[in-house]
């Protein structure tokens, strides 16, 4: 019996591969630019002629099971169709899974990525063996995906853990979603960037010297680890915001454990201490101590290493 | 093959039992006075005792399967122990399910309050055939109860679902869980009788005549329907709060519909156009439109006639 799973990481730069066994290790990987601006059928015709390379050049132990394809944006997993990406302009309910299996002849499972990175985290990440996990991926906005009883959840309408959309405050920051104040609006890596901007414009001193529109939460990251109080209390502020939302998550849900990633999750060691200090000091459902908060451990990878877990315990 | 199930609801006050049908009708009902001041052993055995004679005068067909308790509090229902309850003081670690297992020789399952109200309005009431349900309690706090994919969650440690500790103001009132500004210090009947004593002190014009100490929902319920604005407005802020925590708690799971009951639900026609307002305005995973959003529908039956769903959807 075959014992791999093709992973795949569909961006709006590059399309990630990852080879990967069952128990989440990656075997094999590799990357192809996409190019978006060539439009649906071009790229699509591609992306199936470098897996079919890839598949060629496999002895029979490698072959995969199955293919679990991973893009961020609005995704329905039981149809196996992409509504909309906003890294694939133009991609508008694409059946992304009935065109690679019938080109493929192999299984094919479609979800959103931060989905297959929650999986990926927790085959084998930082979240392994903890059956009742909220994952988090601090980077443009904040995704998530959740873990229950051993299985995805990703609610009735395929749409579930928009964890970065629970309300922060109330009157905040308007979020992409159309809401106000949402988590997005101040733990993205895209709003710690502002958030240091603006404090930068009203005069709060910082070390930053490079031009404002420029600055990343990579500079921040940068500028907290050699001491500047600003970029640590970005940090802070972010770590406020996500302690609220796992106050509201383990209360309603009593999990084992969160993890927290994405490029932004980088500067974990700076969100942290805020976040545990409001975590535990407002969470009522759970025993602050017995649960596991942990910074993600598998970088770009866990989207890849979530590939054989889609099928395991994927929701369909 | 015998086809009831005997629900038991323990207050402070009163113990109700109902004798239930599978799907969920109440064929026989009784309550006897609890006098919590009694102590744990006199009340236990003279529950015994009652639930003896209730038993002694059913017929073969009549005779229930199991019976199901729940009581107010924190209680581990995989354990069957009531760890503590507002509204019996002194039962501490009682081992309620043990107790009652041996006196009786049936099978018993114990659960929060909130948890088999929820299972009885999904069972038989307002959210019947929604298998993806969270179900809010406004009362002396906002208690909760959460249906994911046909079964009652109660999470990793018994305690999940507290739907009342979602935090909607993280600067807001003090709550009694420790924290800040959670839905209960809002949107429960206790809080908003607490928000129009507040508003009336602060010289907002009402036609409230009576002790403003003595002031009830049940007072606020009836200005309201005679169009009282400050009564009226009160009713408003509980449904922007809750309007918010549902946004949250749909974004996270992509439910199928929410019932809100408990004593301060009744004026669910005063709450429901603003939480339906910020709720439509705000949530990002699901369509407002394609949700169920209802009043509940049994009133204090409801936690009766969710004993057969907990030995058949429970989740242990």
């Amino acid at each position: 019996m075959t014992s791999t799973y093709l992973g795949i990481d569909l961006g709006g730069t590059n399309a990630r591969f990852g080879l990967v066994a069952r128990e989440g290790t990656i075997l094999k990987r590799g990357r192809f630019p996409i190019r978006s601006e060539r439009g649906v059928e071009p790229i699509l015709e591609d992306l199936i002629s470098r897996i079919k390379d890839l598949l060629s050049g496999l002895v029979e132990e490698e072959r995969p099971a199955g293919v679990a394809v991973g893009v961020a944006g609005r995704v329905l997993p039981d149809k196996g169709t992409l509504v909309s990406s906003p890294n694939l302009p133009g991609w508008l309910n694409v059946p992304l899974r009935r065109r690679l299996e019938e080109a493929l002849g192999l299984e094919v499972r479609l979800e959103n990525d931060a989905n297959l990175y929650a999986l990926g985290e927790w085959a084998a990440g930082a979240g392994r063996g903890l059956d009742n996990l909220v994952v988090l991926t601090l980077g443009t906005g904040v995704g998530g995906g959740l873990i229950l009883d051993g299985r995805l959840w990703d609610g009735v309408f395929g749409t579930a853990a928009e964890v970065g959309h629970i309300v922060i405050e109330p009157e905040g920051r308007l979020c992409g979603c159309g809401g106000r104040g949402c988590l997005e609006t101040i733990a993205s890596g895209t709003a710690m960037a502002r958030t240091a901007r603006e404090w930068i414009e009203a005069g709060k001193p910082s070390a930053y010297r490079g031009r404002l529109a420029e600055l990343t939460t990579a500079d921040l990251f940068d500028l907290a680890r050699r001491g500047d109080p600003l970029a640590r209390e970005t940090f802070a502020r972010a770590g406020w915001a996500l302690g609220l939302a796992l106050t509201g998550i383990f209360n309603l849900l009593g999990l084992e454990g969160a993890v927290v990633g994405g490029g932004a999750g980088a500067a974990y060691e700076f969100i942290y201490p805020k976040m545990y200090e409001e975590f535990a000091g407002r969470v009522f459902a759970v025993d602050p101590e017995s649960v596991r908060l942990t910074p993600a451990a598998l970088g770009d990878d866990a989207p890849l290493a979530g590939a054989p877990k889609l099928f395991s315990a994927g929701s369909r």
